[in-house]
Formats: structure tokens, sequence, C-alpha cells
């Protein structure tokens, strides 16, 4: 599939600015019904008659975390051989259809769950939803598919991962931040075992997963429930139910105890930079209310250019061309939060560490001020806002919330649950998640810089 | 039971300092006969009758790597486990027998296989295998005894790691060395895990892996053939055949690109100390030799006082009050290597690990000397000979060879293979897996101390 992961690259760096950007809705303004079908698939309707198009999201409950060991990379070659041929249409069918409309289609994976999208105009939303329930059940695992399939995900491994200093950095920090948890295997695959990926275990892997009762329908746009209902029922509605599949208990990470570091150092690399990472609260779990605190917290220690890092190592030191801090909220089991920087002077990287440090101290002694927690309240109030404009926005964030154990109640109190933070809050949650000893550093180097601090 | 894994730590420490200790052998001085009981057991007989004293173990093939996710800890919570009741013998009879005896008992746990031994008189043997037998097949496990050992493990756990700095950052190493091969998972388990350990779980553990054809049973010491045979027979050999277990295919380990650090600063370090740590070859795999060349370069890197690590940074430089370098062969998929050293001065931590890279950098860019080789060589040898004096060491070696995918040839050749070394070899091994990119550093700090270089 062309653009293949340009979307799951945009989320990625969409998580990365705006902290708030996953299952988040200014309250309120949330409408959506949701139903389900009698083989057990999940439909969720989200009205929105601003333009004449729909999206269409199917979800599926499969990710990288979801594979077996030595398998990594499984979940993510649906995401391409769900494009290849089934019983009913040749390969390319699916496709020409949406074009034949002027719409667009793609598909992502995460390490929770894989998504295929189309945005075609109203009419063509009952095809849509035909070709996309036929794959489904009907896709033909053939050698020929697979094989092919194989060397375009090696080779997306390579552009993305193994060609890419930032991408090799980037797998290597998660693979320190998780040792026991599943998160730590890359979504893309290990490459050894993308090679050796087989037929059996794709079969099996597509069996197991790809049923109307592990999936989650979301429509949105210029649509109104009934006719989804009705077309849903023609359609995915012929399917049959799966075998219940169990819960999905993964390893979980021990509490750490030592400091970690990854050091990449590489000719490519003009500017060194900087990063702290760390594991936190499930988003929608016992503890949400943590990450609640931990998405305004990087909103006013490294949200853009008002923020404490970057008015204190970019505008008042001097030190540094960039900083900032960030918060993924898209995961089931731990979010993922960072803080990072680059120095303008090469030699002088170990001096904007210890101001990043400095500014993480602080988030750990002292209450943010009034002021602050207001402005960062309005800032994240307002890209709610924004992001729910688009209907994509909306259709992605309701089911990318229902994908890692939220539910639609948890979409429509974000705008609440922002308000609500204390700066006692934001410091405990500094001091409980942000330290230095829970932290991978990853350092991006050129060759024969000074050694990191 | 007492003195648990105190055996395991001096196999720990005797790989440290002897780089030779598993799996090897002066050609010439080995004599061992085989022979496999019908229900599959493999028995091994080394006879040595220097002392009336027979060595008795019996080696199963589980060990931490065998584990599920999630379970880590199982193998070596069955080191405890299989001192309890019996359906035949009430908990204390086995261990009550040897003593009446004047033998001595005890087991421990790796990543690939779980050891049971017994040092008895030569007319105690055929109790000892009624025994051991016996609690291949008849173990008890109640409710009583999951919890009472669970308690012990958890105690021994903290006592070992948790409440050890040294340990947490072993632990941390060694995560960090295998991120995707299950030698990345503490073989004690991570507490979250032991504490969660079910009945089930152990149950399904113990008949999959405790049968006669999943095990090797090696007696060493004043015993013939003949006698073992006929002993065996009448013993393990009313056990049943097990159902065939699947080859013990596990996720292996992308090869390394980002170098990586594990800082650990605690109160109850007073000296820093730095290493670093690479995972190498499997011991007895198709790069075998590549494994015997790295344990002739890391006796002439830090094998002892004549080692250059030592002579360099302890003798002529006088920086550091300890210096080495060590190899572990006892694993099945891969082999360890660290080097290590602490400066006298906690300030010149930078200085030492300078002056380590060094040593490393020139094991791999210039051949060590005729005259280092060849007294690496005979180190080597006399090291062998005195191990292969102990009925215990022979029998632990041949037994763990056999567990980490060798044979008895491979006991029968050590020698050989380790006079068959070059310089070229040694120097084209350190550039291919002793590099800066492909380890991971180990800092152990006094709060306060300077930031690792």
């Amino acid at each position: 599939m062309r653009f293949l992961s340009f979307l799951a690259a945009l989320l990625i760096m969409a998580a990365a600015t705006l902290p708030q950007a996953s299952a988040q809705s200014p309250s309120g303004a949330f409408e959506a019904d949701t139903f389900i079908l009698e083989n057990g698939l999940q439909v969720v309707v989200i009205p929105q008659r601003r333009v004449p198009v729909v999206t269409h999201i199917l979800f599926y409950k499969a990710g990288g975390a979801d594979e077996e060991p030595g398998q990594s990379g499984i979940a993510h070659f649906f995401e391409h051989l769900m494009f290849k041929a089934t019983k009913t249409h040749e390969a390319g069918t699916f496709e020409a259809a949406v074009k034949a409309v002027g719409g667009n289609q793609n598909a992502f994976t995460t390490n929770d769950f894989t998504a295929y999208f189309e945005q075609v105009p109203p009419s063509a939303l009952g095809e849509m939803m035909a070709f996309e329930a036929d794959r489904m059940r009907n896709l033909v695992l053939s050698d020929e598919a697979i094989e092919t399939e194989r060397r375009v995900v090696m080779e997306e491994r390579l552009m993305r991962v193994d060609n890419d200093p930032s991408g090799i950095l980037q797998e290597a920090i998660g693979a320190a931040l998780f040792h026991n948890h599943p998160y730590g295997t890359p979504v893309i695959g290990w490459m050894h075992e993308i090679e050796h990926l087989t037929k059996e275990q794709l079969q099996t892997f597509y069996d197991e997963y790809y049923r109307p009762n592990n999936a989650v329908l979301v429509v949105a746009g210029d649509v109104d429930v009934e006719t989804v209902r009705k077309l849903a029922e023609e359609t995915y509605g012929k399917l049959e139910r799966g075998p219940d599949l169990p819960p999905r208990i993964r390893p979980m990470e021990p509490e750490p105890k030592v400091e970690q570091a990854q050091i990449l150092r590489d000719p490519r690399v003009t500017l060194p930079s900087f990063s702290r990472n760390w594991f936190g609260p499930a988003p929608f779990g016992q503890n949400r209310d943590d990450a609640d605190a931990l998405v305004l917290l990087a909103t006013i220690l490294g949200g853009g250019e008002r923020s404490r890092l970057y008015q204190e190592l970019v505008v008042k030191k001097q030190i540094a061309s960039s900083a900032g801090a960030w918060t993924s909220m898209n995961f089931r089991d731990y979010s993922r939060i960072g803080v990072y920087a680059s120095p303008i002077d090469p030699d002088k990287l170990r001096e904007v560490q210890q101001a990043v440090d400095q500014e993480l101290e602080k988030m750990a002694s002292e209450n943010v001020s009034d002021h602050e927690l207001e402005t960062a309240k309005k800032v994240l109030a307002s890209q709610l806002l924004l992001s729910w404009e688009r209907q994509m926005s909306r259709a992605l964030e309701v089911g990318t919330t229902l994908m890692v154990g939220g539910t639609l109640d948890d979409v429509a109190s974000i705008r609440e649950r922002i308000d609500a933070v204390t700066a006692d809050r934001i410091r405990d949650v500094a001091q409980r998640y942000l330290t230095i000893r829970r932290s991978v550093a990853g350092y991006l180097l050129p060759v024969g810089a000074e050694d990191p601090a």
C-alpha cells in the first residue's frame, strides 16, 4: 500500500507536539451513538454534517503487542496483505472503487490495534462496508502475495528504521523502556523475524483476530445512525462471530530501578540531541488521573514556545535550538512521556542536558503557578476544539480510545478531567513518574562528539 | 532448601574469574560412558576412583528461557518445590536420607536448565536415584507448599537482587543485553510475576518438563558403568516417557546498533565501578570457534594479574584497584563476555573507562604476541586440569555442556580447540563482537559521583 504508514507517522508527530491529541474531547461537544451487531461488531456513529464526506474506519484489537514471541511484525504485515486479493475480488479492486468515487484509503498499525480507513462521499459508504467486510474473512494468503509484501515490508523497515539514525535510536529507546512488556518490540517487527514469518503463522493470526467480535467500526461525517445501522447489517452483519478471545493480559514492567542511556553516534548526525523518556500509567486504567496530570505537566514544561523548557533553554539561556516535552496516550497498558533538547553549540550538550534536568527537578519540587496552570488548560481546550473540527480526528480519537481500554464516556469527559487537574497533582506525578532513575536517556551524536553527560 | 543458590553463585564467580570453567577438558584425560534408557533418560557415567564418593546430578532441560512470557521464575520455583512432599515421601525425608549417610545435596537453576545433585558414599547411590526418580513424577503441588516457597523465593529475590545494588545493576545489564531473547529475563523471576504464579501454571510446567526424556543424569566418582546402569534401570527406568517436546527455538536478538549504559547511584556504593558487557556466539553453535577464541581473548585481556588490563591499569598506571575480563559459556543460545575496572580515586572513573576502552581497541587493531598467546593457552590448560581433579566439576561440566547444546565430543576436544586458536582469530573476534556499539556499559556509582563518561 502506498503512503503506508504516512498516517501513523502523522499520529506520532501529533502526539509529539500536541500531548492531548488522543482520547480527549471538549465536554458537551461530543455526540456519538453506538450499537453492537449480533456477531459482536461494535459500531460507533459520529454525525457531523459540514461537508458531504463520510469517514469509515475499521479498528481491529490486534497490534504489535498481541504477537507471539518471535513473530514480531505480523500485525503490521496485515496492513499490507489486506490490500491483496480476496476470494471475491482481485487485488486492486477495492482501491479502484475508492478512487472511482474520488475517495482515499489507508491503514496503520500500532502496538494495540490495526485500523483501515476510507474517506468517501456518503453514497459510497455501503460499497466501502461491503469491501471491508469481504476482506475481514475472505483474504487469500497466497505464497506470492506473502513474498511480495515481505519484500515491501523489509524495504519499509530499512527506510524507516535501519537507514535512519533517529529511527534506530527511537527503536532502541522503546526496547530499553519495556524490557518485559511487548511494547519493547517494534511494531514493524525485527528484520530477522519479518524474514521468517510463515504462511501458517499469518493464517493463524488472521483467523484469530480478523473477526467481527474483535473489531470496532467508527463512522463519522455526513451520515445518520439509522443509515449506518442498515448498511452495517447488510454487509458486516452477514459475517459469522469468531471464537471468544482471552483477555489481553500482557507481561508487565517491573518498576525501573536503574537509569538507562541509549547512545548512537552516526556520521549522518550533524547536531547532537538529547532526550529523556519514561513510561507512565495506562491512559484509561486505574491511574487515569495521573495520566491526565502528566498531559498538563508536559504542556507546561514543554508544549510549545510558551513552555518552561523553550523559554529557559531557547529564549533565556540561548543554549538550545529546540526544547520541549510530549506525552503519548495511544497505548493500552502504558503511556509514554518524553523531554528533548538540542544544543546550538555541538560541544554544549552536557550543559543543555543539565538545564533540562533542572527543569524536571523544579517540576517535582515546586508547584506550577496558577497562571501557568490556567494557560495550559486553555491551550489544551483550544487544541481539542481544533482537532474536533475534523471528522477524521474525531473518528480516530474515538476508535483509539476504545482500542486502548477507554470508553465513550472517557472521550466525553476529557475536558472536565483536564479542568480538574491541580498544581499539587502535577508536582505529585512529576515526583512519581519523571525521575532520572526511571528514565531512558537518548543521545544522537555526530561521530567524534564528546561523551554524553 | 538451605544454601539454595550457593552453587549457582559459585558457578557465576567461577565463570567470572576463570573464563574456561565450562564445557572444557584436557583432551586425552576425558573418559565417559553414556547410554539412554528406554524412557529416554540419558545417563552419563564418569568413573574417577580417588575417593569413596559418588556425585549424582540430574539435569532437566528446563530453565528460565523456557518459561512462558509473564511466568518468569517458574523454573527456579521448582528448585524449591522439589524439596517438598511427594506422593510417596513426606517433606524432609530425602534430605534426612542424604544426611544419614553423611552426604550433601543441593540444586540450582540457570537460563537453560535446572540441576539437582547429591554427593554420597557409593553404597547410597541407589537410594539417591530412587528418591530423585520419585520426585520427578510424584511431587505434590499443594497450596501450602506453593505459598510457603513463594515467600521463600520472594525473600531470596529481595536478598540477592533488590537489596543489593550490584544485584540490581547486573539484572538491568542482563535485560539491556537481551531485548528480544528470554535471557533478558532474570532466572529468579520478576517480583510481580513470582507473586502471581498459579498452581495451574506450576503443574503445567512440571508435567511438561519433569520427564525422563527431558533429563540427563550424570554420575561421577567411585562407580562403574554397569552398576549405574543397573541402578538407573531399577529406579528411573520405571518412569514413563513423557510427550515429545518441541525444539527449543527462542526469539533471537537483532544485531545491536546502539551503545547502551545502565547507571545505578546508590548510597551503599562507596567506590564506583565500570563494566562493559556483550553477548557473543552460542558456545556450541555454528560459531563455536569464535566462542573458543573469545575465551582466549578474555584470558589475555583480563584473566588474572598477568593480563593486559591488570598490568596496564593496576600495575603500570596505578589508576585502578581492580580490572579484568571474563566470559561465560554456560548458555545455549549466546555466550556472555565482560570487562570491568574500579578506580582507586573515585573521581577518576572516566580515566579508568578510557584506559579499558583503549585496551579493547588494541585487541581489535593489533595481534596479540606469540608469547601472550602461548602463556594464555598454558594458563587455560592448567586451570582445566585443576578443575578436572574434582568429580563435582567434571560432572557439572559434562552435564552443562549437554544442556546448552554441546556433546561429549565437545567436552573431549576443548584442549585441542584452545590450542588451535590463532592471534589473527583473536583480533577478528575482538573486531566483530567487542565493539563499543554492541556493548552495554554498567556504572555502579556512589550518590553524588560525577556523571559517567
